[in-house]
């Protein structure tokens, strides 16, 4: 189960160019660290020759790193950036082993979820124990929409950030959103089923900050056939439980951020 | 002693937008974790407008996060990168200890230096001891044409590298630079002397692969107040001898993109 909305369809108006030179370095992951050039004219759809430009652009400030027989891999230059984001974005070993605990516990992949504008971010991830599991990456933009960490991060929002959300998509209507994400702050926990993607279920609880803000997301996610009506209940009290726990714990360095 | 060449300068054509976001996510390090707007325009150079333009795209992408005072730092955006970056240019623990050693017997900030095109990058870094020490930074691309480490690396380029590097820099004659290239690698070291940037010197040394290819090169640098003809000797001797014994070991996993 792997989401991947392609970084270009995610900016609105922008550096277009900027955006699909993201797109191609987000090709490259820990099960592709190298990709042939065919590939990535496939994957990205773009032009041959845009992609040539694109590689060449990004060989020369060192993000990519060209083998020289039509296979790129990324380069040194990220070596700067990860170092830094890796502390900046840091979550304390107290939050991961509360994360770690309810693997332990239910066995599906466990995510912190962060709002970066109208998008949300993983900042932390504990994968679950079963073959078939919930799989989303750690740093990529997902929808701020849909799916039940969304609904939780909307707990927190001005209704300015709702107003834009509404208008960047057609699926949303105003009032209803505000309705519902008013009841799942109420209800202090948000379940959905193949909102975000046909057959992923997911169930998340607010984290909040010693002011009361929520500043992310618990949420366990996996196949819908196994988020079922006689586990549900179990596992929306693990989930809350542990939501609790990382709130009094604090998140960690990432907090100065959120 | 930090050497900022802008990445957008570094650009031969290309997409300058791109440029100018990575210029812009290059103001951000472990010093300058958060940069106020103003700042960014000041060192950029750029409009603000453009700034603004360029921060927004990037947060878009999740790769800038506004802190909503006029400040931003480096995105979560990041993460995604981490894992992938580090493991693929990791340099093995006993590089690093060899590394370490050097440092241990002559104080001064060590680096293994890679060629990426035209430029070249420092993969692994050991800061010296002294207050007054060589800052370069891990994974900023830095001239091929200049300083010790760029003089060791062109050692092992092909003739077409060279042509490159002369028809890029107008400072540059092929024959002159050929010469002393080949003398360069003859010896088996260099010294330099405010050759990159005054009052810095730094000596390099090669290190080979199995099959004898110069794949990367292990520099000291430092104040050229310290590196003084009574030490140089000792200098050379070290980084030599540490090389040699780094091209023994293998430089880790970063081997594979070299």
């Amino acid at each position: 189960m792997v989401e991947t909305g392609t970084a270009s369809t995610r900016v609105d108006g922008g550096v277009r160019s900027i955006a699909r030179a993201v797109e191609v370095l987000e090709l490259f992951d820990v099960a592709h660290p190298i990709r042939q050039l065919r590939e990535l004219v496939a994957l990205t759809g773009l032009p041959k020759t845009t992609v040539v430009r694109l590689l060449a652009t990004l060989e020369s400030l060192g993000l990519i790193v060209d083998r020289g027989d039509s296979s790129y891999g990324p380069g040194p230059g990220f070596l700067r950036w990860v170092k830094l984001a890796d502390s900046l974005w840091e979550v304390g070993a107290e939050a991961r082993q509360i994360m770690s605990g309810l693997i332990d516990d239910c066995g599906e992949t466990v995510n912190v979820y962060i709002r970066q504008g109208l998008n949300r971010i993983a900042i932390a991830q504990v994968e679950g124990t079963a073959t078939v599991r919930s799989v989303v990456e750690v740093g990529v933009p997902y929808p701020l929409a849909t799916g039940a960490a969304a609904k939780i991060l909307l707990g927190g929002v001005s209704e300015e950030v709702l107003r834009d959300l509404v208008a960047q998509r057609s699926d949303l209507q105003l009032k209803p959103l505000r309705r519902e994400v008013a009841s799942i702050r109420e209800a202090g926990y948000a379940v959905t089923h193949g909102e975000r993607e046909l057959g992923a279920s997911a169930v998340a609880a607010p984290i909040v900050a010693a002011d009361g803000r929520v500043i992310a997301a618990l949420s366990m996610s996996g196949p819908t056939s196994r988020f079922t009506a006689d586990r549900v209940g179990r596992y929306v009290d693990a989930v809350t439980a542990a939501a609790r726990e990382i709130s009094n714990a604090g998140l960690g360095p990432v907090e100065v951020f959120l």
